[in-house]
């Protein structure tokens, strides 16, 4: 039968039985009554769900692969009064949930006994309780409490709508594959179960979180107001309204006096042929800024995820200022087109150290599209990669720079002064005189000297681990003159604020101003900075970050946010191969 | 510098320093020491370990790819006062474990102040204890209690070798692929920490744990012997003895009366380019057998795993009678050249039911180079897919025959044999006359005839599964009349010995005796069977296991369980494409 029936029994196959000599024995009539089902999903990625694509029951990665996209419905409808986790589906969040149509074609009813079926396997549900299926005017929840639930036969020529929506990230237990089948039941004898005769399968991969490097459009700054910072708030608001961004103050009864908002939070999106919005990464660091992520940023279309720590110990590697992404590289070959992740560990081979904790690291990696790199990040107090590092836009080559602190630049410059007759000049002029330290000085410091040569050693290593992973060359670096000074356990500050610790908002950087050692009145610093990112088109802003951020051993960077616009790229056309 | 230095600083770089009319101002000598380090694995798999290949930090499937292979050590080099994880370094263990060599050539002591260390990563280790190094008169153990050591330079051109040994098969939450890294420490100043300016890196992957199917080479057959199974010992004595094969009984005092030997254990192997051997995967069911995979089997060159249920209920699913192993088969083109497992679980659309434990379906899954089929047996009150399904080989087509249950080819054999007026015959004959049923009884009886029009459906599902993916015509399928009766729960159970319940040596099949009705002397099933089995060239034998078996709900196959060869194909080679 090539067409479905209009009504029950429309079919029929005559059967006739001969004897040796062609005599008629019997006859033997098959009534036949043919259904077209489809559970159909949008498996070609083009935002429409197409009629019973041939790949509907498997996933591929790439250009040319297939498989439909859940997005974990991880905003909230309300502004107010939030939750995330409900059985009454509102309407509002039908948009942000994948469509599936089940497509049936065939009589105004199933033969006697004859039922659909929609279900899931018990080894999905058993691990994620992981999605609902809500078609308008008949909620159908599928979980680990039920397997399997009946579904109406509408009739004639029907499509129901489901709408479905993943309840959990991919994971280190969680692949993010997820399958729902739906299945004809056939009714045996009397008192038997009845068993499927058709089964239809689609598969859903659930959305990565993607992290925006700093190569990417700003949309909004985030900083904290504190009753301290009047001076860095100036700074930040006239750079980026200059810009011509927005900045977005978390007041002090939000923060209560945590001024991290680098830390606490990372910004990201999710996305999928059908839809796409921000969601914010919050850390298990949980400082006094812990509420702000969920009670402020949570929204409709601004999602929420987070990772807690059950039996870890949490410690300053967490905080996200030691969590990067870098701008999109090609690396012996291999194309990472939306970047990599860059944590902050202990030493390879160190006995012991901090480190960013497992049930972070494992939702990293389990994203998959952003391959994370480990550097070295203990050998400093604070612990995180963005007190070394930092990437910023470059009209040639990559389309960035990597910049690092270098204290050989650094003392490079001092002896520069030096010899040219600047050996007097005074680091933190006009900060008090306590603070304040001649060139001189600091070039016969023997014990500075020494702790800047580890600390050199230390950022090398890490220069080697990103040349190789991020495939760069010498010429993709920018060395910034910085110096360090090793505090306790043989761990790092930096000694003067730390130029790389910047924002990058487009073309203009604010940067910590470094209160240098003056010539010509200028600070030679900020001349040889402001000399190096020239050349790139960069702008350089200064903001004195000194009293308010830099003596509680952090910078602009530290105490700000920037979320920026996704990439144009779309992650499921990225070719995986999950082998390392 | 292209060669290594036979003494401590025999080269120099000399800087002269010239002023603008190349007068001399300075000269400056830089003193050299060059020393070739490289840590050696067997990258290529040819049993060698080769000299720094250039694919050792990574790891590759397929003929053309790369990367070493480790063996998870689990045998025991002691019959008696077993222990299969120990400190202590046995030199008969080497051979197990996979060698790696320390090459380096240079002065004869590095120069002040510098060292070699080795090392793994924090996240490998905190997952997995997963290996010790030896070397010979320096026993040097990595793991999360010690994530790096010191390592001797020896001087000159020396080589230092190490012997590796993996502590766990993979699993879900170990992907299978460790690594070791070796670095040259270079001192910082006085007071500060080394910092490696050199680091190699080595990966292995650990060796899956492979099923043999029922078309390799017998090697061993075990068997129990209880109080009542004489007459099943005798005829499976004669079958293995005359089939040229080992018969291994265990004894009553070792299995306490539990027969069931196929259940308690299934037998497989690991293999690598130096070193293969079989180990025994030993069920969570844990019945009176218990003991005897770890008491009995572990041994020199013969390993054991299992895995525990800490927080699942164990059912009758979990038995190894439902833990099987297709053949080699292609199926849309996709080759899986050790074949596919195959375990039963619940309905797909059941709403509840028994299943096998997530421990061993995961640990099944983790291997990855039989990737797993779920049929639904939960429809059986035993619940094994041997019950309904087996192998043989064959002498064309794909080299085997599915063997499937069939209530339908059962009804059609009585019914041939009613119209031919057998209709009196009885079965059971010669079982006392409790047991005795004729032809025309069954026929008669609506209820049975119900009840196995249910069991069909559930075969036929099951059929349906098998044939996409295995990649399997109906022509590759022999369907065998055997009749199921439906108990308790509506679940079903053999009604007479279910003859594809049988052990497959070679081309000898050892087959439970049907007792089927007799037609002119001659058992009508066994006539049936052994005409089906003679157009493949194999030999039945059938074997009575009425009382001691068949009534105790389990037949032939359930009571013994065949060791077999390894496969020639090697699993490194297969082209493994992660994405389902």
């Amino acid at each position: 039968m090539d067409t479905a029936s209009e009504v029950g029994n429309d079919s029929k196959l005559s059967v006739m039985y001969y004897g040796e000599k062609t005599e008629v024995l019997g006859k033997a009539v098959v009534h036949l009554t043919a259904v077209e089902i489809s559970l159909d999903v949008d498996a070609d990625r083009d935002g429409q769900v197409e009629r019973n694509n041939p790949n509907k029951g498997s996933w591929m990665w790439g250009p040319n692969g297939h498989g439909a996209i859940l997005l974990v419905n991880c905003d909230s409808e309300h502004t107010y009064g939030k939750r995330r986790d409900s059985d009454i589906c509102e309407m509002s969040d039908l948009k942000d949930m994948s469509p599936m149509v089940l497509r049936t074609s065939g009589p105004a009813k199933l033969p006697e006994g004859y039922k659909l079926t929609m279900h899931i396997s018990q080894g999905d549900a058993e691990k994620n309780l992981f999605y609902k299926s809500f078609v308008k005017d008949y909620p159908l929840v599928l979980g680990s409490e039920d397997l399997s639930k009946e579904v109406p036969y509408l009739g004639g020529n029907a499509e129901m709508n489901f709408y479905v929506e993943g309840l959990r990230f991919p994971d280190k237990d969680f692949e993010g594959l997820i399958s729902i089948s739906l299945s004809l039941l056939e009714p045996s004898s009397q008192g038997f179960p009845e068993t499927p005769i058709f089964t239809d399968r689609v598969v859903f991969r659930v959305a990565p979180w993607i992290m925006t490097p700093n190569t990417l459009n700003p949309l909004e700054v985030f900083v904290c107001s504190t009753s301290d910072n009047y001076q860095f708030l100036k700074g930040m608001r006239r750079l980026v309204e200059n810009s011509g961004y927005k900045l977005k103050v978390c007041h002090e009864y939000m923060n209560r006096g945590d001024r991290w908002m680098q830390d606490e939070i990372e910004f990201g999106y999710i996305d999928s042929p059908h839809q796409r919005f921000p969601v914010v990464l919050d850390s298990p660091r949980d400082g006094e800024l812990q509420d702000f992520p969920y009670d402020v940023l949570l929204g409709p279309d601004f999602g929420y995820v987070t990772r807690t720590a059950y039996d870890e110990e949490v410690s300053s590697l967490d905080s996200f200022g030691n969590l990067e992404v870098s701008p999109p590289v090609i690396v012996n070959g291999k194309i990472y087109p939306l970047g990599r992740i860059i944590i902050g560990v202990a030493f390879p081979t160190a006995t012991k150290g901090r480190n960013m904790t497992k049930v972070v690291q494992d939702f990293l990696w389990a994203q998959k599209v952003q391959e994370p790199i480990a550097l070295f990040s203990d050998w400093l107090l604070v612990g995180h990669v963005d007190e070394f590092m930092t990437f910023v836009p470059a009209p040639d080559k990559k389309g960035f720079r990597l910049l690092l602190a270098s204290p050989d630049a650094g003392y490079k410059l001092f002896r520069g002064l030096q010899n040219d007759g600047h050996g007097q000049a005074k680091m933190f002029d006009g900060l008090g005189a306590e603070e304040e330290i001649t060139v001189d000085e600091i070039l016969s410091d023997d014990k500075l000297g020494a702790e800047n040569n580890y600390v050199q050693s230390c950022i090398d290593w890490n220069r080697d681990v990103l040349k190789r992973e991020l495939g760069l060359d010498d010429d993709d670096i920018i060395d910034l003159p910085i110096l360090f000074h090793v505090m306790e356990e043989n761990r790092a500050v930096a000694y003067y604020p730390d130029m790389v610790n910047m924002i990058v908002l487009g073309k203009n950087l604010g940067i910590p101003k470094p209160f240098g050692p003056k010539v010509d009145g200028r600070c030679a610093l900020e001349a040889e900075m402001t000399s190096l990112m020239e050349g790139l088109g960069l702008s350089c802003t200064y903001i004195d970050d000194f009293a308010s951020y830099h003596k509680l051993l952090g910078e602009v960077h530290c105490g700000s946010n920037v979320r920026r616009e996704p990439f144009s790229f779309k992650w499921w056309n990225l070719e995986i191969n999950l082998e390392p």
